[in-house]
């Protein structure tokens, strides 16, 4: 009758300064728990035996990064998955979900400061790692990177019914708050320099598309990530279509030379899609 | 190498009022469509021939419930997966997202208002329909109902490792945003009372209860919506633990009976399970 | 040159629980503290000899509450005002803010449940201390109250330019969040029956009134609040414009009986109000 | 009775293409304009005669972009505002408030490409203009931007009471999300450079401080800016210790030599302050 169940923590906030003599790296981390496994007595019986709490999970993530640096989030992950599973019997699958927020030095006398750091934006990297006993998987993202194309970007040919009045165009403005998850083939793979090749190929692909719709780009753009990187066997995509109205000047006598823009948050389109190679 | 995608419309806003010569209805909704099928096109080559806009999505929202009231959330999510359905060839499956915001009435002069409204708190009711050529399923949820219990909740007889530092206690403060879902046997079901129903038996269990843990209530409420309610099919609930810690007042000579509390947003526990008849 | 200089502590989580053998009651509080004095040698010189730090302010809060149960928030903000002001010597002016979230019982076969509880919606009542070593002020206040008319409201007879294209309408639907804070003229209040007291006079006031704007019942909520509540020295209201536009529906050759809205967050109005006696 | 009233139009987003053959660029804006002046009869009698509704403060923020493109905000403001008081004889202040969110060009092919944007982070540049017939006055301004400091800040010496349990320290993480708000003399300055040479001595101040507080690193910050840039008449500074407090790794027979902290939302402390040349 209990057919699913998991149990976990979530956003665990850590900080870890890596300090060397004259610089240091700031690594900065919110970080997720979740167990799944045979915790079903609890449930029904309210019997705790085997329930590792959360609060130990949130301790584990401070405690393992105090005794070993975090290098990337993908590594930090899988450490983080292998310490539950040898600790816990009851315990079938972990997942280990990780977002990194980066930080930039701040420049201070014609050089980078060692010391002192600037929050870098919005967008975020993130990893996920979901382990059983006998096997592990590892994916990595970016969240939440805004892009915006002014030109060679269009909507037209699509199909009308009684309620469409949507106008055709051949030169949109194209906002959207791109957020992508990759799978990796294997673990043997440079963490660090991968994501940011794929991070770069997306805006790369991104940039130089001529785009027909957000699905047109969005798919560019992931085949891209497959062509260019080796180690990714999939990849997916999520593109909401922020949408950027043309004002209508036209009541004052004014024309709109496709410049002057309403943005708006609500409603907005959402386009996903996976590649598999 | 495209193995999966869906396009749709996210946050559209419909607010409808019915209205009668001496007292009006507020429908205040937030719909979202998502599209699935046969779409590659659009995607690989850019070509939107079978693509419906989105923006036709959003207007069908409005012309359909203009056309036929909105009752409730679960019979309109079937009459709009139907309209989609019936005119687009490629569309497989469709799944329909409903949140609806209740507002009271507001009292004036010793009785209801029939115009003037307040807005009913955070809690949202939702529905979920999900629709393809053979057949459709029916869920409904409660969404962010923030529960408290100040007594008969305990979290003792857990497992410990080297990292545990957690006292057990017989007598905690359980605080919890309740996000509960549930799938109907079938659609010849009044929804209304039905919710009504389902929310209060909830309520009623979580109440009753002698809690061990978050994961006890939450089964106990599971099992007494089964119980009660011939036709739900199957439940989910996700109960986060917002931890309410004790403030420690030993270090200024005085006592915490039980009484003060340091109320977290983060990090917090996640517990999930669902029950199937 | 340092002409201005504050320092304080936001958002203090306080939930207490006032437990009594068969039904216990919660006040569940946010509070913040904001010093004003002769602090500069802090700024200027990094001297904190009379810094008395914002972490003892968060303590002062749990271990007053701790000495003696909050009865309500404006006593409670008092009683911190004339600690802090007894106790350091540089502090010339000292100011508390408060919100209280309401939780409700939950009825539990038949009756309220003594030990369980449900949060009330979005809506806080706040309160305002400030006080110097001469007089302290104390405001109270309601916030977030989500409000609509569905009928007899009108925006017409208005101001037009050249950039003017808003429709005049007799019949529109109207929905504001109001933000009310009011000034007491003493302390020898009855601050609990009071404080609801303002609040049903405003609601009252807002649903029997005729509206040709949002600052007509802004303007009849505040003289009614003046007219019915002795103890009320003035009181400022806030009710943004969230924007509920009509549909148009005769693109579909269908009719808009002012019944289908689409509800916006952004752009809003704003619009503000202080009536004194 | 009517002792204070404005009323005006909150988050107009408006985004503009400065359109080049080979290069476009962006502005992207969110505008709020208040009116204060003789308005009295709409609030006490409901006659909108000379309300000038926000619906056209919109269209003429729209318009007037439209007519002339947006330079710098400041210019923007004072070009709002002047048209404003230009066409409303009841008007006696206007303010304009400003936000603009940038967005970085795309690397693509080992340059800039032309028409492909990223945004930059969450950190925004703020104007205000606020006018009446006689004198307008602009200020400018940085909001949320996050910086830190891993090494040189302290907090130690300060005052103790019976409620004080902080741990003093010489070597503290500095976390804050600083916002500032300068006024100019006048208005004959360049505006972008000014901004940009406020912002990069701010930071510059921040990363070079010894720090013995909150308080401290803020009025260095603040007098750098006076000293260094001279159009600067007054500057506030608003920095949130945003805590990031060490774990307690001792209870696990670990050290934790200042590198693994718990980052926090709640509390926070709140400085502020303005200096004046």
């Amino acid at each position: 009758m209990l057919t699913q169940s998991s149990y976990g923590k979530e956003r665990i906030r850590l900080v870890q300064v890596l300090r060397r003599p004259d610089r240091d790296d700031v690594r900065d981390l919110t970080v997720a728990v979740r167990f799944d496994g045979d915790y079903d007595a609890s449930y029904t019986d309210g019997d705790n035996t085997d329930v590792l709490p959360t609060d130990t999970m949130r301790n584990t993530v401070y405690a393992l990064a105090a005794q070993e640096a975090v290098r990337d989030i993908e590594s930090f992950g899988l450490r983080l998955a292998r310490h539950f599973l040898e600790r816990n019997r009851c315990l079938t699958r972990v997942t280990i979900d990780l977002a990194e927020h980066h930080w930039d030095r701040i420049a201070h006398g014609g050089r980078e400061h060692g010391h002192a750091f600037l929050r870098h934006g919005a967008e975020t990297r993130t990893a996920a790692v979901s382990a059983d006993r006998d096997a592990s998987t590892v994916s990595a993202g970016a969240a939440d990177l805004m892009i915006l194309k002014a030109a060679e970007s269009a909507f037209a040919g699509f199909r009308r019914d009684e309620y469409t009045t949507l106008a055709e165009t051949r030169d949109r403005l194209l906002v959207t708050s791109l957020t992508a998850t990759w799978q990796y083939r294997d673990h043997a793979i440079a963490f660090d320099p991968t994501w940011h090749h794929v991070r770069q190929t997306m805006l790369d692909a991104f940039a130089g598309h001529r785009s027909e719709s957000v699905q047109h780009p969005l798919h560019a753009m992931g085949q891209a990530v497959l062509d260019a990187v080796d180690g990714v066997a999939s990849i997916s995509l999520v593109m909401p279509n922020r949408h950027h109205l043309p004002f209508d000047l036209s009541r004052f006598g004014l024309e709109n030379r496709n410049e002057i823009f309403v943005a708006t948050e609500e409603p907005h389109g959402l386009i996903a899609a996976t590649l598999t190679r």
